[in-house]
């Protein structure tokens, strides 16, 4: 076995101790029945099978069982350490552990990067140094560890939840003692529950592939503050999620952050953006609210997957079916068109004043059977990918009959996904406590329910996705390279004008033909074979919003205007903004027609390059119609960055208007997805305009900004 | 007394005998017990103290009472009749009960207009009849009627809810046993509870000023699938929102209905669009969702409504307060900024580590001490308009004492809601019990706590609004009038050009000046009083988009241009639509700059007049950015239509450009709403471009196109 194969390994197995340890030393395990330390031992020995050994120098005996005064006095092996003393006396615990073969340590106690540097002092000498031990390390300040698989309840967080397929780690142990309770009222099932803490050594990125290889579960839900290293969760989530749904909910998103930024793609790319795309990006589903995680884990959890969006309503009242129909149109879920067949069945069935059509009224006197009836023919349509099944508690309504004919009618097909929407509270639950044996979930609401098909929806489609890598297109990587040295060996952090154009015309991306000149002759000269018309422009690092200083002249049409509009460009910088450095003036192209639009970047620190789209000038400043994608982007998330906009047909050409070339935007999007990822030294980069021209006919970019990184 | 007073008193009397009559008559009332005329019997006697009366000729007693074979035979006055017997006996029946002194029957018997032609003969002869009878009629088709200060469960609903403030109506039969199934299990008490059926005579009309007049109730919630009569319906609905809250829950909203129109205004009035202004307008509050309107009943029933935006969050957890935070932000609510004194009271009241700032976190070890101390302070400051307390069940927290602190603290001072989201279900759900008997409901998560801020927030604002008559302006009516005579005389149905332009002009809307011209010579001549440069139009009721077969020309700048350009819009007409029957050609002066927004109007049918507003072109067309409200507007309707809008800011002047007149549009939008009023024949209208100039220099109906009513 090669070194790295072998390291690989020992990580592999140190998750494994964490979750199916042999035996288990309580470092802090207290007499004291209220104490942290205590609980936790007392939550170990109720269900764990292997050996709980207390750790306290001043007790002889916890809870009837010999208490050790350290862990070497043991004297026998120790997998997994769970540590409930103060911050200080970790790190020798922590070696004494090592000694006696730990390979893993649960840190509950607090007193670390959450009270501030001193903490945060501490919480440094933990991490690395036990990791060099072979610890691997889960907390500190956090409620502990649970694995219904192996009976381990390492933690003070409650009573361990019932066996079943909910993964859920958290980076709020509050939020585990709401899941859990909730779970319980519920009778959800976990297969690992994880409350990360500080994550000082294994978070998020640890445990995605180990969830994902894990038999016992089968969706992965987590709840998000902040993520470390963006890029690394990415590559985590997206291989999990082709694995099994992998469900978040992160919490602090709306604002937008008061980061000081200089480009429009900067103004518009908050933290929520980021996410956004980094959670799509990785076929990562959203949750909105925590009742979505809730309704999530338990329909993931439960029901299989769609193969499509093809909804099937059923239902024993009008105005609810009504209800559950607006929904899944508001969420672009397709009622199902049944097959002749199936109505044929379905009016065999019901009553003749029943409707066969989606959504199917079975009448407000459906017994069960009626209902079992339905349920099945809709099921059995191959135009069929779900179901939602409402129920309201008339007075002949069979409730549990009914709940039992349903479940029997989906476990008969197997493969499509049912849920229900069975109204009420008291009665239903009769129907709730049926379904729920039957592994389906009562929403309650028929909004609920469809939500819920929505997101299976959105996660088979991501799926269904071919998996593709982002195309390394052949580019003139030296020759951006250079411009960029020089800027930086200059001092320069912008880069404008023909500097700035240069860099991307070395991707690929089509500029107008350009040059500066430094006095009226070279103008005139350039103009001469670039051909006129041509835009005239003052270049400056000082000057950077030209057209409201009057540095800008478009439609220059010969030597004679030329020579005019050169003077008067000077003059007006002259006058706006005396202390302006002039570089020179550029003589371009003028490109004529075309749409605008904007492409950017922007960088954010955790996550890397943000791309951003959008229609030029107001669509951007007023309406803020953007999309975004992080970098490097595939052709199918460039294409879909070009359909998101609400914008959107304004290429497609309205009012006669030719259609835009919009293949050439997402050509555009991918070359500089590709340089914004060769050069981490550009911070924040806009093409603005983009110039979309007619189908076929290319895009060109007409002005481009770079900001460099500053330089530390 | 007058005739119409005691008229009214009537009325009024006749649906006091429906929710608390002194005696009731059960027509079909049956011996067997499964029957719906024997379960509304067994539900009457069990809680009304007065006479019921079983009526049923084969049985001489039922339940143990003595059965009638008919109401005469009873001997004895009756109130209210509940009828449940085959649809073609019930006109009868009413008369006979006419003759014993009923005053209100409650007709539960279906067969009528949901089965189709017959049913609904059979129900035309019912209502009429009834009223002439002195008869109010709830259904037929329906549940029944619950009243439980009368004890009056005249239904076979289910068992009378407790007595509460909430009173709920719905067309669904279906829904209302869902809610009540829910009520109980969630222990929600209610006022009045009525199924209105197929809506032969009572109707949400009839009943909401009932219901805001009746002290029992402190809201009124609904489920409407449609409502016949627009107008009634929002003058009961905005006199009953006075009073207090009223909540709609409307289904079948999202298809946009399938109405062949020809406006842009009629492309984009959907019934979403009416209903939404219709609701808004009366200042109804909308419920998206069946969860809303629960969680509204709740709320509202429980709570007092705040006087203003200023949210304040307390959590034992850092996460769910954060997501508090996340969702008043998406709403618009604010996070209550603390004056210096209840921070420094926090700071006395909670450990170090705590957060005094809003959300307020009390930390996961908070006692109920420790949060009863927080959620004072908060609630005494003056700055703070409502309270979301938040708890997960950690290992310390004290779920009923915190639950008991927070119930006492609310209570203490009275004027401000404060609402729960105990987060979890098993071990909170002690809480819930004591937060519901000290009248706090619990929503579990905090988004909905925070959405129910919001829906307070949202209904406290409506009703701090000035009760606003829409102005009357002076206008020339007669001279709109007789334009449309003539039109209609004529048997025009659209009106275009010169004429559409005169109609608005009358209304006081600025129109650019105008003549129609039959020949050259005469466009010679009008050009010259209008002064060059003009516009050209070929006037013709063929000719709908003048633009597509180059029958405009704009910026004609003499009198050379003119002749050219009258041969080529003639020429070009005759070439793309040779049979278009020409008026004239349309001189008309030629306005120069202002936004073009659109200002127009779709009639609907049960509401009248819809009006919208938007952005010109693209923004209408393609981003679909438009407001909507039902005329006559309100000076405050017309500034909210522009203020609504997405692209406002385009108004508001961007890029250094120059603010609009927005008073100009206002006016414009309330002239035509006064015209649209004052004109039932118009079907469409649209002032499409309406030229908003400079602040302060008006708007400019650039083209105006009437579309009249069909003559049946």
């Amino acid at each position: 076995m090669s070194e790295a194969a072998s390291e690989k390994k020992t990580e592999e197995t140190d998750l494994h101790f964490l979750f199916q340890p042999r035996s288990v030393a309580v470092v802090g395990a207290a007499r004291e029945p209220e104490k942290v330390g205590r609980v936790v031992f007392d939550n170990l020995i109720r269900t764990f099978s292997g050996p709980v050994y207390p750790i306290n120098p001043k007790a002889t005996e916890i809870a009837g069982r010999r208490a050790y005064g350290s862990i070497t006095e043991i004297g026998a092996p120790v997998d997994l350490l769970v540590i409930a003393i103060p911050a200080p006396y970790i790190k020798a615990v922590l070696e004494e552990g090592a000694r006696a073969g730990a390979r893993a340590a649960i840190v509950i106690s607090a007193g670390f990067k959450e009270t501030g540097i001193e903490g945060a002092r501490l919480e440094t000498e933990l991490a690395a140094p036990a990791r060099a031990l072979g610890i691997r390390l889960v907390g500190p300040n956090c409620l502990g560890v649970m694995d219904t698989a192996s009976g381990l309840n390492a933690s003070f967080a409650g009573a361990l939840p019932r066996s079943g397929g909910v993964a859920f780690m958290s980076q709020s142990g509050a939020l585990c003692t709401a899941i859990l309770d909730w779970a319980h009222g519920e009778d959800v099932g976990f297969s690992k529950f994880i409350s990360l803490g500080n994550k000082a050594d294994i978070s998020e990125i640890d445990l995605l592939p180990w969830l994902a290889a894990d038999p016992q579960t089968n969706i992965i839900s987590m709840y998000i503050e902040g993520i470390s290293d963006g890029r690394a969760f990415m590559t985590a989530a997206s291989a999990a999620a082709r694995e099994k749904p992998v469900v978040a909910l992160k919490s602090g998103t709306t604002n937008a952050g008061a980061k000081a930024v200089s480009s429009h793609t900067g103004t518009l790319a908050g933290s929520e953006s980021v996410y956004e795309a980094a959670f799509r990006q990785s076929g990562v589903i959203r949750a909105a609210t925590v009742q979505d995680l809730f309704d999530y884990a338990l329909g993931f959890s439960s029901q299989p997957g769609p193969h499509g969006r093809r909804l099937a309503i059923i239902t024993n009242a009008g105005g609810p079916g009504i209800m559950a129909a607006d929904e899944s149109e508001r969420r672009g879920l397709w009622l199902a068109d049944f097959n002749p067949h199936t109505v044929e069945n379905l009016r065999r069935a019901l009553p003749a004043e029943a409707s066969v059509y989606n959504p199917v009224d079975v009448l407000g006197d459906a017994l069960a059977d009626r209902y079992g009836a339905a349920i099945k023919s809709v099921l059995a349509d191959p135009n069929v990918d779900s179901a939602v099944v409402i129920l309201t508690p008339q007075a002949m309504t069979e409730i549990g009959a009914t709940a039992a004919a349903m479940t029997k009618a989906a476990a008969g097909v197997g493969t499509k996904p049912v849920f229900a929407a069975f109204m009420g509270k008291s009665l239903v639950d009769e129907g709730t406590a049926v379904l729920r044996a039957g592994s389906i979930p009562n929403f309650y609401f028929p909004e609920r329910a469809v939500a819920m098909v929505d997101a299976m929806v959105r996660y088979s489609e991501a799926g269904s996705l071919p998996e593709e890598t982002p195309t390394k297109l052949p580019v003139d990587r030296e020759a951006a390279r250079r411009i960029l040295n020089r800027a930086e060996e200059e001092g320069k952090r912008y880069l404008v004008d023909v500097e700035a154009l240069d860099v991307v015309k070395a991707y690929g991306i089509r500029t107008p033909r350009s040059a500066v000149a430094s006095n009226q002759r070279e103008a005139l000269a350039i103009a001469a074979e670039i051909g006129y018309p041509v835009v005239l422009k003052v270049s400056s690092p000082d000057v950077l919003h030209k057209t409201d200083v009057g540095a800008v002249k478009v439609g220059v049409e010969n030597d004679f205007e030329l020579r005019r509009d050169y003077r008067d460009l000077l003059s007006n910088v002259e006058k706006y903004i005396p202390e302006a450095e002039i570089a020179g003036v550029v003589v371009q192209e003028m490109v004529r027609g075309g749409k605008e639009t904007i492409v950017g970047m922007n960088r954010d620190t955790q996550f890397g390059p943000l791309m951003m789209f959008g229609m030029g000038g107001i669509y951007v400043e007023v309406l803020k119609d953007v999309s975004f994608r992080l970098a490097p982007v595939t052709t199918e998330d460039a294409a879909q960055m070009v359909r998101e906009i609400r914008s959107r047909a304004l290429l497609e050409g309205v009012r006669g208007e030719e259609r835009s070339d919009t293949d050439a935007i997402i050509d555009t999007i991918m070359r500089l997805s590709q340089l914004v990822m060769d050069e981490p030294s550009i911070a924040e980069l806009d093409i603005n305009p983009l110039l979309a021209m007619a189908s076929g006919s290319g895009a060109v970019a007409a002005d481009v900004r770079i900001l460099l990184e500053a330089k530390s």
